[in-house]
């Protein structure tokens, strides 16, 4: 299920790391330069796509945060990005742009009414209603990782003030907060083993141990899984989708922690609602970026306005 | 701001307890001969609008649950009131319906993303996106009173498996339970003295004490605001809407309900989230009956399929 864009002769992605450039400023110049060089190599090249990971103003292009990565607050990265290169740009959040992806090419295709979430860092959400992507009215919305669970829960991070968000209890920020806390509890598990040994208990760390049978490990991506479901089921009771989507790097826990999601959902949600199927995303890591691309393509060709 | 089809000539309201008829069979039997009623008055019926308070699947016209009425399990409204009158027939959700009459003609008129929300027995959802009424991909959907606000929250209502959902929390019904023990406990206040004098301590009793200055009632409207303002946070993320609009008899409370139901959601949503406007609805009482009629006249005009 590649979408055309990858398909032989397109362009090949062409990756920079984040840290190394030290301003919002140097990142977009190196942005533009590698598009220039892929212009260098291709002649096809209509429009630039951009998902970020983080709070952005579709409608203005303009990005308000980055997760992890500082000097992003009102930055007009579209204005400044199709300035530099004279291509016409396109800026989303990385989830709904994965949630694009899924919904052309991946685990949502061809169905209308799609719920996604990216669960990684921070839990991204992307929203397709009635076959188009959904962005709210000021172009912020399908900001699904901030429904709360939990009211009086720990706080969020310190882009959003809200406490007991999903994503403050069950992205894989929480669950590295929770290995660790489980590390300590119990040094005689796995997971203890790791920290005695000096290794980072992360979201990798934690469902390699419980791949390897580790029932603290195993425990960890069931809590943090029917947390995850406590906040579907509301989804599911609001958009009563076609499907719900997850994909981000902590669903490489895969089964162990969409199977404990999956179960709360149900047990949860109203009928017919509670029979919503729960996917893992197709496209894997690469989802963002394809759908950024695919969004920037389509949004052209309908002529729909994407730079000014 | 009233609708054309209440003003001058168009068909009075016409009321039938529910509680008179001791089955599904004998209720929609009176709606039908009322109906007959209405068009021996009226030569311009076109079609019938039914707005349940209660779990409608929209598309095939089913009524799977009514708030405090029994007997309406799996009960094909649409088609039989349809047989019974002649008449194309709409049931759609009493806060569907509302939502539609409040952007149409209320709170929400000339907005294109609305969140609709009835607090009364239950606490019931109705959306508009883009314009539309939005009722998810099998028709069940909208059924905000069913996001969770404390996973490990009070049971929800028989119909509903979930806990903690806002409608456990910050409905009417809440809103008595808690005034109930709040009476007990506090003997001293209005509320205390309500019990004694032997009152139902009931939504309307509660308003009432704190309309006269009562603290404890001020405050548990507060709570009950506070916990609704915890759901709009996440309604608001996900949606990024124009307008909230709260409806129902809970809103009789007025700004004692909805002055901390906003301050809550200005503290918890993101921004611009946090800046949505939070709207009492505009048209009382009548908002769910307006909007049948309208949604009915406007589905059958537009050459949508409202019944078989």
């Amino acid at each position: 299920v590649l979408p055309d864009i990858l398909a032989d002769g397109g362009p090949a992605p062409t990756s920079l790391p984040t840290g190394d450039y030290p301003s919002a400023d140097a990142l977009i110049g190196a942005m533009a330069g590698a598009v220039a060089g892929l212009r260098g190599r291709y002649d096809n090249i209509a429009a630039v796509g951009c998902g970020v990971p983080g709070l952005v103003d579709f409608d203005n292009g303009h990005v308000n945060h980055i997760t992890n990565v500082a000097g992003w607050g009102n930055v007009p990265l579209r204005d400044i990005l199709a300035s530099k290169t004279g291509l016409p740009v396109l800026v989303d959040n990385d989830a709904n742009c994965m949630a694009y992806a899924e919904f052309r090419h991946g685990a949502a295709r061809g169905l209308r009414n799609v719920v996604a979430l990216t669960l990684g860092t921070g839990i991204g959400g992307g929203l397709i209603i009635d076959g188009r992507p959904y962005r709210g009215s000021s172009g912020a919305g399908a900001e699904m990782g901030h429904v709360v669970i939990d009211g009086d829960g720990p706080p969020c991070n310190g882009n959003c003030p809200n406490r007991g968000c999903v994503e403050a209890l069950a992205s894989g920020t929480a669950l590295a907060r929770e290995g660790r806390t489980a590390a300590e509890r119990e040094p005689d598990s796995a997971l203890g083993r790791a920290r005695a040994a000096g290794r980072e208990i992360d979201g990798p760390e934690i469902v390699a141990c419980a791949r390897a049978g580790d029932q603290v490990a195993i425990d960890l991506l069931a809590l943090v899984g029917r947390r995850l479901g406590v906040a579907l089921s509301g989804l599911a009771n609001t958009f009563d989708p076609d499907v719900i989507v997850l994909g981000g790097g902590v669903m490489d826990a895969g089964e162990l922690l969409l199977g404990p999601a999956r179960a709360e959902l149900r047990r949860r949600a109203l009928t017919p609602q509670n029979e919503v199927p729960v996917r893992a995303a197709a496209l894997g890591a690469d989802a963002g970026m394809i759908g950024a691309a695919i969004l920037a393509r389509d949004e052209i060709s309908s002529g729909a306005e994407v730079t000014h």
